[in-house]
């Protein structure tokens, strides 16, 4: 028994050691993307603009949460004590950090990886690229296993645990809400905004050096793609965790699946422990696939991308087999990361499907009878989209809890995010190689320089779908597992002050109430982040317009545009439009909880829960559907409908609209619903007694 | 006391005899309808083909329902008893009949709404399109009402009470899924198909006689806006009148609010009864502002409808106080009866201001940068729309459970469907004026009479959207109602048998699963709806290019077109498409009832209630608002952008989009969780046990 807690006790150490040694690959690959040949000096230049904007944005951006992060801090600090606020204030400072750094490489790998291509060696790119992810994806995954890490080794016997693990992912909630929406209200307002004047108005080709929207544009796939994601798939990670901890902390000790033999207190322990120390293995697993993926440079870098989202679950389920062997645990919990990874997967081929094949077809043919037809295929096709991940989350769900109750559902959550760091790596090696084909084509590179950025970036967009799905599928888990956590925090704290249990029953007028209420506030995610798109993009039009309008030769290629101010727009914009939605997400929680009690902001969550997964899978995938119908048609695969005729620009119309459905309003929705239950967590025993 | 008794039977007794007035009020309506001037020789062919193919559709789309009854009949009787299965016929037959009724009214009131309108008078014009629509609004309540008193007279004391009641709801429920997802389907597809067809490809005016597939889009009004909608307000009235009983017979004597002093049997007699009374004084009230409308025909057509929508409410307050006074019953009743009819009209006129204000001008306006910018607004404007409704359900839910309970929710929703005869009148009012202007314009008729019948028809348009406000809010208020009723009608029998109570906590598994499951369909139903609508037209647009390719003369008006061809092929698409939604609504609950248990069953109801209620809301509204912003520009209101322009052709694009959104889809979705509530209700006793 000795020798079983000095091992267990071993492994709990790991997983702030595989964070660090995360970290300090990041640093490697940071420092190694940095040192490579950044091209020449137009190709410098605009690269310098992209790093400039994306980092202005970021900087004014933590202006702007450092204010939010002060209010929440005091009133977290007052209402559960100082500890809690600190653990607030270090779960979302690593958010902001991961997303410095991640965003800086991301932003020197962009032009790297161009002047690579270049040189015509497409391997080098693609690992420029991958390296540049790389940066992002193991800082992410570091900084959240070494902060939640140490802040369980510290205080894993204190008497506040549980308010300080909570107010950590109320931290990396915040950041990751605010992030999301407004990364994701300024990539669109940039992408539409330039599209619309460049090829629209002035009709000339996308990514022009004379448009000066296209350095916003591509500012917009780093603060949106790189930044916004990297800070959700931090939040979805510090939050199943921490959700599992939290129903294993809250739970009576019949509450708690058997998961080794021995006393009640080693159960309860290895419960709490345990989320974490899989998140753990799983990082080790991630920074072993990165490795592999690396060295698989050159072959196809389609194969080698999908390759590494499909191998780090298997992986891990392979780990936890031995790992839960060597500690005695029982195998049912590898079944669990098992089927929760399992579960991640086939969500994200789902979503490939519903993005890629037969009903991207069906909408690009759609198109020829116009733009009416295009969009009721779209929304038909993002409809449908629901209906599979949805079951297979449900199904997750409804295994685990064979095997070990509710906390086995959370747990199943920690399984579909144990490949974080590749999940990111992937993400983030998006946006890399489509700004690389950006910067080739706005410094006039030659045809075989664009070929290679062109594929890199077409794969990306595959992969970005599959992460997309990951992404979601991960959330509702999460939510489903913090709703628990929420509940039985309720009933623990209740108890513990001798009230009665609160029945939570479904029939509660209450809680019918609170699910009325949840079920507007995604819709209301939804208009508003749409609305905020739609205007800032109409400002940034107005200012090409000017730009055009007021300065002599720019068409001629004789002056220079002025990106700056545009990208200094839709940063104004973005900061300005994300308040709204984010202060609904933290806000609606709190009122609804303090108003009307615990019962109606169970049925609050509840509501939104539903109609939050839901809608969020349906605007993200009709999104990039009609995207990728678009491109369909570009690519001249619909035979007598080539691009700029009238069937493209039909589709052009379902790719508008389906803009803001996928990377702005989709993700916003999904993240509100993962930050309105990790607020409800942490005032749960503030509101349990009313 | 004895004498309270016999008061008491008396006034149980009303409902019946209410329903038998009504239903002589709407024959005489009808003949004296029937017994006016039908126009010339084109006029009369013109209207024929109408009602030959409105009742075409209507008698196939009997054929086929009368095979689905007949298996729900034998499995209700195997499953329930042969008395529930009767009661299931007689609720489905009436409402067969209350459509076939209304819908033969309606199609002799158009062409003759179209003659008054010929000879200049716009009273009789007015007068006329009323009375055919009194005809379907008075059938509605009064066979509601007959049917449901009766059954109730009958059956009350009989031990088999519950599921002989439930049946009735059922029937009723199972005939308006199919007769609102088939009609809805067939008017927008014979609707987009036509106009495609007639604008886009022939470049002919709306309703022009050389189009073939006018007669379909003027028959599609009827079995739509008609038929469909009449048997949907039919069934909210009957589920909410049941949803109400039900609670009151399974309440135990404590769950029951105090209604009268007296001893416990007594209270629930009243509680049982109570809604059916209610509801019979709504319709005498109804009759009353009829007949006051009917008197204002000289006014302003605007002020009357709006004013025959507005007032029943008000008086049923007033009626109910008197009422509850002389039998003693608390005005708790009365406040909860005004509460569920001043939350009916504010839902009501927020569906008009969404429909109507500012946000139209703003849709309008978004469309002079493009179909995308139209399409963007439109969508957020729709899931915008979705909060106030919600907001006012809730706070009526909130309040009418301050007073009564549970069974006040329910009671406040039989408040809110409490002037049903006149909605439904003022609402089949819109599709005969609609069609009296079609007719005018096929026929030829001049600029004066297309003006009145014009007049007419838009005031038709805001009502009828009010009209939807009512209906998807009682719908919301219902189905509330009947998941209670589910809930204590499970728990009821469980502890007839002696079983636990069923705890139903929100936090139990089974219901997290059901309610992720139940959040898919409402998608589902979106989905397959609009797709259904999309490939009906394209086959219609099919057949017209075919006329106009294959018929010479066709085009210079030498010959006719073949309209019963199109109507053909309405008819079977639309009976083909209406299966995939109408199994999902009927064999989902179902399955998951018997196959998960009853919490899982419960959780897929509180799932498919919070998804269903706002995504019709947003779907409903999205469309109302993009057809009042294309007629918005087609009136000369936006300056400088004139009807067959290019930003008129970008508002056509939204209109396309939102013709199945508001029509089919938005109305299938409420009624999808309509079905699911009533038909859990009633399989409730089959596996309370499981």
């Amino acid at each position: 028994m000795e020798s079983w807690n000095s091992q267990w006790s071993a492994w709990m150490n790991s997983p702030v050691y595989f964070g660090v040694i995360g970290l300090i690959i990041a640093v490697f690959f940071y420092f190694r993307v940095k040192s490579l040949p950044d091209g020449n000096e137009t190709m410098k230049r605009i690269a310098g603009y992209i790093r400039e904007g994306s980092m202005a944005f970021l900087s004014r951006q933590y202006k702007v949460l450092a204010v939010y992060a002060a209010v929440v801090f005091v009133a977290i600090g007052y209402g559960l004590g100082w500890l809690a606020a600190g653990s607030f204030l270090l779960g979302a400072f690593l958010s902001l950090l991961a997303g410095f750094v991640g965003m800086k490489a991301a932003t020197f790998a962009n032009v790297r990886t161009t002047e690579a291509a270049r040189t015509g060696v497409k391997a080098n790119a693609l690992l420029t690229a991958l390296d540049g992810g790389a940066v992002m994806g193991l800082s992410v995954a570091g900084l959240g296993l070494l902060g939640l890490g140490t802040v369980y080794l510290i205080f894993k016997d204190h008497a506040e645990v549980s308010p300080i693990l909570h107010s950590f992912a109320v931290g990396a909630s915040s950041i990751a809400l605010f992030a999301r929406i407004g990364g994701g209200i300024y990539t669109k307002a940039a992408d539409v905004g330039s599209d619309i004047a460049g090829k629209v108005i002035q009709g000339i080709p996308e990514d022009d050096p004379r448009n000066p929207g296209v350095i916003a544009d591509n500012v917009g796939d780093n603060v949106g793609d790189v930044a916004g994601m990297g800070a959700d798939i931090y939040e979805s990670m510090v939050a199943a965790i921490v959700a599992t901890m939290a129903i294993a902390i809250t739970a009576s000790a019949t509450q708690i699946p058997q998961l080794i033999a021995g006393e009640d207190a080693t159960n309860k322990m290895v419960a709490v422990g345990l989320p974490l120390l899989l998140s753990g293995l799983g990082l080790a697993v991630s920074i072993i696939c990165i490795f592999i993926a690396r060295a698989m440079k050159a072959m196809n870098p389609a194969t080698v991308l999908r390759g590494s989202l499909i191998f780090p679950p298997i992986l891990l389920a392979g780990v936890s087999f031995i790992v839960m062997n060597m500690l005695g645990i029982t195998q049912a919990v590898t079944a669990v990361i098992a089927m929760g990874a399992v579960g991640g997967a086939i969500i994200g081929l789902v979503t490939d499907y519903y993005t890629s094949s037969s009903p991207v077809m069906k909408i690009a043919r759609a198109s020829i009878t116009g733009a009416g037809t295009n969009l009721i295929q779209g929304l038909a096709v993002g409809m449908e989209s629901t209906a599979i991940p949805m079951l297979v989350v449900a199904a997750v769900a409804y295994l685990s809890n064979k095997y070990l109750g509710l906390y086995g559902i959370a747990l199943s959550a920690v399984g579909m995010l144990g490949g974080t760091a590749v999940v990111m790596t992937v993400d983030a090696y998006g946006p890399i190689s489509d700004n690389a084909g950006g910067i080739s084509e706005m410094s006039g590179l030659g045809k075989e320089v664009r070929d290679i950025t062109d594929e890199l970036d077409s794969v990306g967009n595959t992969t970005a779908a599959i992460g997309k799905g990951f992404a979601i599928g991960s959330a509702i888990l999460t939510v489903l597992a913090l709703f628990s956590a929420f509940n039985m925090e309720v009933n623990h704290v209740r108890e513990a002050d001798g009230l009665a249990v609160m029945n939570l029953s479904i029939i509660e007028p209450n809680i019918l109430i609170g699910i009325l209420l949840g079920s507007i506030l995604p819709f209301l995610v939804g208009s508003t982040t749409m609305l905020a798109v739609g205007r800032a993009a109409g400002a940034i039009v107005e200012e090409i317009r000017r730009q055009f309008a007021e300065i002599p030769g720019l068409m001629e290629l004789k002056a220079d545009p002025e990106p700056k101010k545009i990208v200094g727009i839709a940063t104004d914009a973005a900061l300005k439009e994300m308040m709204l939605p984010g202060m609904i997400a933290v806000l609606a929680p709190v009122v609804v909880g303090f108003l009307m009690g615990a019962a109606a902001l169970a049925g609050l969550l509840a509501g939104a829960l539903a109609v939050g997964a839901t809608l969020s899978l349906y605007m993200a995938n009709a999104g990039g559907a009609w995207d990728n119908a678009k491109k369909f048609i570009e690519k001249g695969k619909l035979p007598g409908h080539a691009k700029g005729g009238d069937v493209h620009k039909n589709a052009v119309v379902g790719d508008m609209v389906g803009d803001p459905f996928k990377d702005t309003s989709g993700p916003g929705i999904a993240i509100l619903i993962k930050v309105m239950s990790v607020v409800s967590l942490l005032i749960a025993p503030l509101i349990a007694k009313l």
